[in-house]
Order: structure tokens, then sequence, then C-alpha cells
């Protein structure tokens, strides 16, 4: 089964892999009806790349999205509900995040509140707020998913150091969420997962990452556009392999 | 191996599992030479019970520390030390913890951040204040522990659910904290380890519960004084199966 979504919603799609998620998207064929990109500052020169692919695809809308302000996040969903019509949301890509590089001694309370906010209260205010549009794609096409774009360093399993301290059990706290998320949504057709992307050139990943983001989105498409019920409530890697917690 | 510790530090030990902790160890034979029980209020009306406690138990001293009060985690490590003097600190129970039964359309903000500090960073904040104790008693001794107190709701494995989200999620995120605390502490000999207690009657538990909060405390006692050093890092049920993440 192939999923054929025709709206998708992708945070912090003004740089790194939201941004290429969107340049994917719009340039795939067939293209989704509606690419929703959100980000923090449409107007600001940190949104100059999405502006120019905007410009260029008639099918992607820029909203304002902050993650650590609810109330933009709801007027998002106003504003992308108004474009929608009578259609449900058929995908939501939770991508904006924060890095944190500290060891834990260093991690200061502020650094705590501030990455579990961005990473996880961001992503889920956006399932509340689009709760109603995710699960009507879910009733009528019988299928819709979110993605929450996690961190290998979310697993436990798989963490072998103090480092990253405050970035990795965000990530943690997203994948509990995933879980969370899973039965409550599935109810609705709308399977929950969380990804992922591989250690990718961009700011959070740093140069000295091993992909790009060009490989890394198209490995998370294959896996997005396979998507099956079976996979609800996972976590996986970028190359289609699965990941422990 | 037994791990015989000579000074233990609880926390949240006005009630419920941290109270009942205090009372086997102070009537245990030999019981620790030194027992520093926390609590939010030494001198109010919740904290009776341990009061009584101390008055009857010369090694039980009981000492402020609220979570959500980074100050007074440090003031309280101060005078810890003072007690102890030229010892360390054998082994710390990060056991204070709200719960929250919410499902996660019901979350508030609020909901997220006050349970995250309480049962994420304020075990944190224990760890950094006390840091330099616990890592001298494992350099002296060759041998001491960090025990966080964490739930089978944050096993993302064991999640069936949406309820208890912000509690959940915390668990989950103090898991993933136990791993990178384990990769530096073990350095000194410390070993850190999330434990669950079992579903017990106490505020948290209801009274629905199964376990008593005796039943509970004997089970992980019995599993704390065997700890060994390939119990680093891991999460345990407090029937001695080991538990997924
Ligand atoms: N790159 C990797 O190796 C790697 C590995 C594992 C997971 N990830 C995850 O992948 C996702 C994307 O990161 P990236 O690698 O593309 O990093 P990035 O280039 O630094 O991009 C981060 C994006 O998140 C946005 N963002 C940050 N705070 C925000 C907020 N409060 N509200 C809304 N948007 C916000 C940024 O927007 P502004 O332009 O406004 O700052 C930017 O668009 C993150 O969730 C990250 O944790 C990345
Ligand atoms: N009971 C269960 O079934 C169960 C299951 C899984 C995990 N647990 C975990 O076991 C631990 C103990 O819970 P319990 O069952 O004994 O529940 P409880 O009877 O409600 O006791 C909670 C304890 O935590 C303290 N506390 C709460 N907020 C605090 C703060 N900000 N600073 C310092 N102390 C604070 C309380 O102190 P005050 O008296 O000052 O409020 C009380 O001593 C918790 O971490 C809980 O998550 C319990």
């Amino acid at each position: 089964m192939a999923f054929q979504f025709e709206s998708v919603l992708i945070t912090g799609a003004s740089r790194g892999l939201g941004l290429e998620f969107v340049e994917q998207l719009s340039k795939a064929s067939p293209s989704p009806k509606h690419i929703f990109a959100t980000c923090r500052s449409p107007e600001g020169d940190t949104a100059k790349n999405l502006r120019e692919l905007a410009a260029n695809h008639s099918n992607v809308t820029i909203a304002k999205l902050d993650a650590l302000d609810k109330q933009s996040i709801e007027n998002s969903a106003v504003a992308v509900k108004e474009k929608l019509g009578d259609e449900g949301l058929d995908l939501i890509i939770n991508n904006a995040g924060v890095g944190a590089p500290e060891e834990f001694l260093q991690a200061t309370n502020e650094d705590m509140i501030r990455v579990y906010h961005t990473n996880v209260i961001g992503p889920l205010n956006v399932v509340q707020a689009y709760y109603s549009l995710i699960t009507k794609a879910g009733k009528k096409k019988g299928f819709a998913a979110v993605i929450n774009i996690s961190s290998q360093r979310g697993s436990c399993e798989q963490t072998f150091s103090a480092d990253f301290f405050p970035y990795g059990v965000s990530k943690a706290a997203m994948n509990r969420m995933t879980r969370a998320f899973s039965f409550d949504l599935i109810v609705h057709n709308v399977i929950a997962m969380s990804m992922n992307p591989g250690w990718v050139k961009t700011d959070i990943g740093s140069q000295d990452a091993i992909l790009t983001t060009k490989e890394s989105i198209e490995k998370m498409l294959i896996i997005i556009r396979s998507l099956d019920k079976n996979k609800n409530g996972t976590f996986y890697n970028y190359n289609g392999n699965r990941l422990p917690w």
C-alpha cells in the first residue's frame, strides 16, 4: 500500500531537514495538494529560502509556528483549516527542534526546560491543535499519520555517553509521547511514529555529519510513503531499520 | 557481594514509599550509620510521621529538599556533607515525585513543565549537588549507587494507553537520564539504576493498588543490597525482573 498524502504540515521548515522536506515534496510528482511549511519568522531572514520555494510552488503555504508559543500553534491550525476547507490533514511532520550538547553536570535548569518545551511540548501542542484535522483525514480516508522527528540519542538502549543530555532526555520523552499518541490516534486510523533522520549535515548535526539533508529526506520519504498500521507506535531509523527505545 | 551502604539519602521521605524506605532502613540491623531523609517541609504537618521516626532513631537526619527548588537541594548537600565529615555518601534514592493522570489531549503546558521539573530536573539537581559526595564514596569504597525511582509507565515498550501522559513522559525522560548518569558515574565506581516500585497503595498509586509500601520496599531493598556493576544503566522491576525501556 502506498500512503498518497494530499496534505502535509512540516514544522521547522526554515532550514535543515524541514526545508529539505518541503523542497523534495514540492518537486515530487505528484506533489501533495497542500504543503504547509511552518517556521518561527515567516518574514525574517531565516525564512528566505523557504519564501523562494513558496514563490515557485503554489501548493506551498507558509505559516507562522513557534514551538515555544502555544498560541502561535493554535493560530496556525486555524489558518490551515481555512485553506483545507472540508478536507482533513493527512500528515503531520513534527520536525522543529533544538540541540543541546551539554553533559549532565553542565546542564542548567533553563536549558532543560527550554529544550523540553521546544522538542516535546511543542509537538504535543501541534497534535492537540491539529487533532480534529488529522483525525478527520484518518476517518475519511482510512489513513493519516503523525511523524515525530526524534533522534537516536533518544534511545535509552543506544545511549552510551553522558553528553547531549538535555537533548537526549527530551527525545526519549518524545518517543514515549509517540507511544501515547499511537494508542489514542489509531482509533481514528491515524498512526504515530518516531523517526531518526540519521546524522545529518545541518546546524544541529554539524558539518562533521555523514549524511546530506537530501539523502536523509529521500530515505525518510520512502518510509513515510510506505507506512502501514504495523508501524504504529514504533521508532524507525531513516534507513528502514527499527530502533530500540 | 552485598552492598553494605553506611549512608543513604532518600528524597520525598514525608510519606508513601519514601517514608517506608526510612522506616525499614532505620529498623534494619545493621542500620546504616546515616539516613538522610529529605522532605519539602520538615516542620510541616506532612512530616509528622517522619519526625517521629527521627525522634526514635538517632541515625535519621531530616533535611529540607524541594525538587522544584535547586537552591534547597544545594543547601541540603551542604548540611549532609557537614554531617558526613570525611566520608562520602554511599547511596542516593531519588524517590520524590508527582503523578499526573491526564490523557495527552487534556495535558496543559503547566502540567507538563511542573511534572518534568519535579520528576526529572529535581533528581538531576540532586545528582549535580551530591556529585562530589557520591563519587567520593565510589572512589574510596569501590562501590556507591544512585537509584532513580521511575515507573513502568516510563517504559515505552510497556505503554499501552494515552493516559498518565505528563507522568509517563517524565519517567521515560528519567530513564534516559539514568543511562546518561551511568556512563559518567561508573568511572568513579558509582552505579546508576532505574527502578519501578510496582503498583503501590500510596497517594500516587491510589488505594486500588496491589502492593503495600511494606512489600514494595522490602523487595526493592533486596535488589539494592545485592546491586552489582552488571546492573549499571538498567531498569528493574521491584520483583527482580528487568524491564524494557
Ligand atoms: N541533523 C541531525 O543530525 C539530526 C539527528 C537527529 C535528529 N535530528 C532532528 O531533526 C530535526 C530538524 O533538525 P535539523 O537537523 O534540521 O536542525 P536545524 O538545521 O538546526 O533546524 C532546526 C529547525 O527547527 C526550527 N526551530 C528551532 N526552534 C524552534 C521553535 N521554538 N519553534 C519553531 N521552530 C523551531 C529552526 O527554525 P529557525 O530557523 O527559526 O531557528 C529550524 O527550522 C530536529 O528535531 C532534530 O532534533 C537531527
Ligand atoms: N505508588 C505507585 O504505584 C508508584 C508506581 C510507580 C512509581 N512510583 C514512584 O514512587 C515515588 C514515590 O511515590 P509514592 O507512591 O510514595 O507517592 P506519594 O505517597 O504521593 O509520595 C510522593 C512523595 O514525593 C514528595 N514530593 C512531591 N513533590 C515534591 C517536591 N516538589 N519536592 C520534594 N518532594 C516532593 C511528596 O512530599 P510531600 O509530602 O511534601 O507532598 C511525597 O513524599 C514517585 O517517584 C512515584 O512516581 C509510585
